[in-house]
C-alpha cells in the first residue's frame, strides 16, 4: 500500500468554490500490486488538465453529469503505464484520458473505451502539457468550432472573450493565420502584453479597466464578424449590439456564469439577444466531445498544429499548478483568472 | 381637394402604444387631380398589413428606421390603382408594396422600385387579405426561414410561439405537412381551438393559464428539436431550458420585448441561453426582407401554397380592422393579442 494524494470532490455547492472545503486534497490508501482485471491498466498520473465547466458538474442541478462525492475528481489527463493487461495500452507508455486528479489510478478496459483513451505519439519533443493545450482538448474545440461554426473569411473582425484563456489563445492564433482582424479581451494587463507581443493579436483590451461595450465600440467600430464566446453574461450582452449582419457567435464557453447561484449557469440575463434576429445572427454552441464535429477535424487539427507549433509560427501556452499539493488553490485560481493559456496541474 | 384619413405617428414613445395620442387617425387634405411625375401612380389603398416589428420604429433608439414624426405610418398594403403614369403599373390594377396607412397616396417611381412594389395576380380569386397573410410577407418569412434555418425532419418535435399569430399559424400548419409533432402557445383558448380544431395542431397551450415552462414540460417532455419564437423574453428562456441536441431556434419575432422600456427590445434578460452551448443549439435570426433567403423561396412559396389553399389543405386567417377610423386602436390591440392570424386593417 501506498499513500495516494488526490483531489476529492467535498461538497455540492452553487458558490465560488472554495479550496479545501469544496474540493480537498487528502491521502487514500492505493494498492500498486493489487490484481488488474483483463484489460485494465495501472497508471502514474502526469498531468491534469483543469477546464472552468468542472465548476458546472458540482453543483446541485448539474447539466452535465455530476461529480460523485468524497471521490476523487476526474478530468482529461496523461498519465504513464507501470502495469498493464490491455495489448493496446502497453507499460511504460503515455496515455492521455478520463483519469482522477490522483498520483495513481487504475482504468478498466470499459473505462478506457468510454474515456476515448489513446497513446501520445510525441515524435517532435514537445512539453507534455502541450498535449492538454493546443495538441490537446482546448486546442481542437478552437479548430474545429473555428471552422465548422466561424467560417472565417479573410478580413472580417474576430472578437474572442478569455482570450488568453486554453481555447482563446489558440482559436485567436488561427484566426490571424486566416487574416482575420483579430480582438481579445482579457481580465489583466499582464495577459493583453502576452497576447498583443507574443501572439500578434491585433488589439485587446482588460475588462477590468474598460466596459466591454465601450473596448468593443473603440476597437470594433465597424462591428463584429465572429465573435468567440468562452465567458458569457455581460461580455455575451455587450457583444450582441455589436454584431454585424449574418455575424457567427461560437458559444463556447460562459465562465463568468458557472459559479452563481440562481440554478446552473443561469445567472445574468442576456437583455440584447434580439440583435440575433436584426442582424440575422446564426449562434452556435459548441462543446469539444461533440462527436459530430471533434473528430472530423482531429487529424487535420494535430498535423497542423504539430508542424506550425514545430517551426516556431504557432504557441502553445499553458500555466502549471505545481504539484498536487496545489491542485485545489490552482483549481479556484482558474476562476479568478491566475492562468495564461491551459490550467494544468503537474501531479 | 378630398379628405384623406390617415393613421399619423404622433409621438416617439418606449411604453405601450396608446392610440390617439401616440398614434392616431387625422384627415389631410388630398388633391386626387394632382400633376404625377413620371413613373408615379396614384392609389386608393385598400388593406394594410398590421405588424409588430412596427412598434420597434416608434421608439427612442429603433434598431430598424423609424417613422417620421407626424405623418401617415406606412407599412405594406393592397391598393387599387387609380391614375399611373408608369407602364408597369396600370390604372385598375391591385398592387402590393410600401403605403401610407392612408385612403389615398401616391407613390414615386423610386419608392415604387425602394418598396419592392408589384402587381397582384388572382387568378383563383383569393379575398384580398390572403395577400397580407398566408400569400403575403408573413407567410413567405414562415417558408423561407422553416425551410432554411429549420432543416425539419419528419417525427421531430416542433414548437412555436404566437402560434395563432401571422406568421405562426402559417408555420405550425408547414411543419404538420412535413410530419412534425406541431405544440403552439396562445394567449386565449378562441386561439387554442382554432389551432387545434382548425389547422390540426398536436398540442397547444394557453401561456395565460399555464406558465410556459410548465406547458412544455407537459407536451414536450421529450424536448424540442426545433424553436420557432415570435415572442422572445420569458418564453424563448424556457424553450431554451427544453432543447434537444443540436436544435435550432429560429427568431422571428420578440412581441413580448417590443414595448419595453429599457432601451430597444432589452427589456427581459434572457438567463438560459448556456443550453445552446451545452445542447448544440443553432439560432439564427431572421427577418423576411432578408434579401438572402426570401427571394430563394418567393416563387416556391407562392405556388404551393396557392395550391393547397385552393384544394383546402391549407389556411390563410386574416382578423381584420374595419376602416381607417378603427386603425388606431386595432394597432393597439394587436399587443394585446385581439387577432388571430394576420392583423389587417380595411381602409
Amino acid at each position: 500500500m501506498v499513500a495516494n494524494k488526490s483531489l476529492i470532490f467535498k461538497r455540492v455547492h452553487e458558490t465560488p468554490t472554495v479550496a479545501g472545503q469544496d474540493i480537498a486534497v487528502e491521502s487514500r490508501e492505493f494498492d500498486l500490486d493489487q490484481e488488474l482485471s483483463n484489460g485494465s491498466i495501472l497508471v502514474e498520473v502526469l498531468y491534469v488538465s483543469f477546464d472552468p465547466y468542472m465548476k458546472g458538474r458540482m453543483v446541485e442541478k448539474p447539466v452535465m453529469g455530476p461529480y460523485e462525492l468524497d471521490q476523487p475528481i476526474p478530468n482529461t489527463a496523461l498519465a504513464r503505464i507501470l502495469r498493464s493487461k490491455n495489448e493496446s495500452f502497453p507499460t511504460g507508455e503515455i496515455v492521455r484520458g478520463d483519469f482522477p486528479i490522483s498520483r495513481y489510478a487504475v482504468a478498466t478496459a470499459e473505462k478506457l473505451q468510454s474515456g476515448f483513451a489513446h497513446l501520445i505519439q510525441n515524435p517532435l519533443n514537445f512539453p507534455l502539457d502541450t498535449f492538454l493545450a493546443a495538441l490537446g482538448m482546448p486546442g481542437l474545440a478552437a479548430y474545429a468550432s473555428f471552422y465548422e461554426i466561424g467560417k472565417p473569411k479573410k478580413g472580417e473582425t474576430f472578437y474572442v472573450s478569455a482570450a488568453a484563456g486554453a481555447v482563446g489563445h489558440v482559436v485567436g492564433q488561427l484566426a490571424k493565420r486566416e487574416g482575420l482582424r483579430v480582438i481579445g479581451s482579457v481580465g489583466s494587463d499582464e495577459k493583453a502584453n502576452f497576447l498583443l507581443k507574443e501572439l500578434g493579436f491585433d488589439a485587446v483590451f482588460n475588462y477590468k479597466k474598460e466596459k466591454v461595450d465601450e473596448g468593443l465600440a473603440r476597437l470594433a467600430p465597424d462591428g463584429i464578424d465572429i465573435f468567440y464566446d468562452n465567458v458569457g453574461g455581460e461580455t455575451l450582452d455587450a457583444a450582441l449590439l455589436r454584431m454585424n449582419p449574418y455575424g457567427r457567435i461560437i458559444a463556447c464557453g460562459a465562465i463568468s456564469q458557472y459559479s452563481r447561484v440562481q440554478g446552473p449557469y443561469s445567472g445574468y440575463g442576456v437583455t440584447n439577444i434580439f440583435n440575433i434576429t436584426v442582424k440575422r445572427v446564426t449562434m452556435t454552441g459548441y462543446i469539444v466531445s461533440d462527436p459530430n464535429i471533434g473528430p472530423k477535424y482531429g487529424a487535420e487539427h494535430m498535423v497542423n498544429l504539430s508542424k506550425w507549433i514545430a517551426e516556431g509560427s504557432f504557441k502553445s501556452k499553458s500555466t502549471i499548478v505545481d504539484g498536487i499539493d496545489n491542485s485545489a488553490d490552482g483549481f479556484v485560481g482558474m476562476f479568478y483568472g491566475q492562468n495564461i493559456g491551459k490550467a494544468v496541474v503537474k501531479i
